[in-house]
C-alpha cells in the first residue's frame, strides 16, 4: 500500500456548511469558528461565497467577514464565486484565492445556475483568465463529477475534458465534487485515474459528500490513488440539495482522525476541531452527523 | 482493482442491535423484522443470543423466538453463545449455527466475561469441540481484533494465533471484530493479510462498528483483500460499550448500497431493508445512524 505521507484539509464548513443553515449566523460567531479552526492547525479555509445575498442571506456578510479575518500569514482564506460580479467583489475585498465551479451535468447546471453546461463552461474559462490577469489563485471546480441526481451517470470524458481545459486556461488547482453523494470507491478511483494524466501536474482536490455514508470510503480510495487534498466540513455540516435531511460534507475531524490513524500527517489537532463542532451544535441546537466530535463531548474548548 | 464478485451479508441487528436497546421488544416485532429481512433477500441472520436473561433481558425470549422462526430452507439463523450452558440451550432449541466469541484483549476479556484471555480461549476450544461433536456449525469470533479501548494496540500475532487454533480445533468460520471501532483501512488490510494464510482456507467474516465513521472505509479495504463476508445491522443499530452514544454496527443497507454500486452482488433489495429500518425507527421513536434508509423515508413497507 502506497499512501501519501501527508494530506491537506480544506475546511469548507463556513461556506458549504453554513449556507445550508437557516438560522442566520452573526459574523462574530463565524470568526470564532474560523479562529478555532486556525488554532486547531487548519491552514486552508473557504470562508464565504460572493453570491446574491437575497438568495443566500447567510453569506450576506462576505465583505465584512473578510475584513475581520485574522491576519495569519500562513493561512489561506478562499471564497467561492459564481460569476464575474462575484470575482470582482472578491478582488475588491482583497481575496487572493477564489474557487469557480461549474457542473458537469447539463441538467444540474441549468437548474442550479440557469446556464447550459456550454455557457457555464465558457463563462468559467473567461473567469479563469480574468482572475489570472489579476494575479489571483484560481481553483476550478467540477460539480456532479461522479453522477447527477437528474442525469444519473456522468461521462468521465466530460469531467476530464473540462478539467483539462481548466488546467490549460490557467487554473491553479482542480477540484472534483461529488455534489449528489453518488460516488463510490470504484468510481472515485476510475475518475481520478483518468483525471490525473490530463491536468498538467496541477493538484487535484476531492470534494465529497456523505449522503450515502460512503464519504470516508471514498477518501481512502482517493488516498490509494495518491490524492491528498480534501474538502471537509466541521462536524459534517452541510446537506444534499437533492435529498432533504441527508448528511452533508465529509466531517473534518472524522477525516483527520482516519488519516492520522493511518499515519498520514495533517498537522491538525482533533480535540480542538471537536470543540469547535460542539460549539456549532450548541449554537444551532442540533446534532451534526460527524462521529468523532461526539467522543469529545465531555471536553470544553478554551 | 480486484474486488469480489459477490458478498454475503450477515444481519446481526436482532442480536447486536437489539441488545443495546432498553425498550423491551415483543417477540412478535422481532419476527416481523426477521421476516422483512428475509423478504429483502438476506439469508444469514444472527437472531438472538443465549445469555443470562437477568443480565440481558432483551434476549430473554431466545427459545420462544427460535421456535417461531419461519421455516425458510435457505435461511441460516444463528445465535451467539457465551458458554457451555448457552451452547446446550442452543442445541436444545434446535439451532445448528452458533457463534462463540472471545476477546483478544486480556483486560477486555476480564471486564466483559470475568475470565482471563487464556481461560476464555481454553473454554472456547472446548466449546468448539463440543459443538462439532453435536454436528453444529461453529463460527469462532475474536473481539477487539483491531485494538482495545483499555489496552490500545492488540498484537496481530495474538489475533492470528487465536484464529489459527480456532481453525485447527474445528471451527467452520472465523470472525474478527472491531469491537471498539478502532480499526482503520490500513489496520484492516494488515490484520487480514496476516489472518488469511493461517486459517486453513476457512471463510473469514469481518464484524465492524462505525464508532469513528470508518465502517465502510474498512469494508472497502477488506473487499480489496478479498474478504466478502460482513456482519451488519439494519439502520446501523447497536452501540459501543466504551463510548456512550456512539454509532453502532455498520448499517446493512449502507453496506449493501456500497457493494451494489460497485457491482458486487448481494442478492438484497435495498428498499425493503430501508422499509425495515424505518419500522425500527418508528418502534424505538428515534433515528439510527445509517444513511440510506433515510433516502427512502417517503416509502411504505407492505
Amino acid at each position: 500500500m502506497n499512501l501519501p505521507e501527508k494530506a491537506t484539509i480544506i475546511e469548507v464548513g463556513p461556506r458549504d456548511g453554513f449556507q445550508f443553515e437557516k438560522k442566520i449566523i452573526p459574523t462574530e460567531f463565524k470568526l470564532r469558528i474560523i479562529n478555532g479552526l486556525l488554532d486547531a492547525g487548519i491552514r486552508n479555509i473557504q470562508v464565504t461565497s460572493f453570491v446574491n445575498p437575497a438568495i443566500v442571506p447567510q453569506m450576506g456578510d462576505a465583505e465584512e467577514l473578510i475584513n475581520l479575518l485574522p491576519k495569519n500569514k500562513d493561512a489561506v482564506f478562499s471564497c467561492l464565486v459564481l460569476n464575474e460580479k462575484g470575482l470582482q467583489r472578491a478582488e475588491n475585498a482583497g481575496i487572493k484565492h477564489v474557487e469557480i465551479s461549474i457542473s458537469a451535468s447539463d441538467t444540474h447546471s441549468r437548474k442550479n445556475s440557469g446556464m447550459s453546461f456550454e455557457t457555464a463552461f465558457a463563462g468559467a474559462r473567461k473567469m479563469i483568465r480574468f482572475g489570472k490577469s489579476r494575479k489571483m489563485n484560481i481553483r476550478a471546480g467540477i460539480q456532479c463529477a461522479f453522477g447527477c441526481a437528474y442525469e444519473g451517470n456522468i461521462s468521465i470524458e466530460r469531467v476530464t475534458q473540462t478539467a483539462k481545459i481548466f488546467a490549460e486556461s490557467g487554473a491553479d488547482i482542480i477540484a472534483v465534487s461529488d455534489t449528489a453523494g453518488m460516488a463510490n470507491p470504484v468510481s472515485v478511483k476510475n475518475v481520478i485515474e483518468h483525471l490525473i494524466p490530463v491536468i498538467c501536474n496541477l493538484p487535484a482536490v476531492l470534494h465529497l459528500h456523505d449522503t450515502r455514508g460512503l464519504g470516508l470510503a471514498n477518501v481512502f480510495a482517493a488516498l490509494e490513488c495518491g490524492i491528498n487534498h480534501f474538502d471537509t466540513a466541521l462536524a459534517g455540516m452541510g446537506g444534499c440539495p437533492f435529498v432533504p435531511g441527508a448528511s452533508g460534507n465529509i466531517s473534518t475531524e472524522d477525516t483527520v482522525n482516519m488519516m492520522e490513524s493511518m499515519n498520514i500527517k495533517t498537522g491538525i489537532e482533533i480535540h480542538k476541531l471537536a470543540a469547535c463542532s460542539l460549539m456549532l451544535e450548541t449554537f444551532f441546537n442540533k446534532k451534526f452527523p460527524g462521529k468523532i466530535h461526539r467522543l469529545y463531548s465531555g471536553n470544553k474548548y478554551d
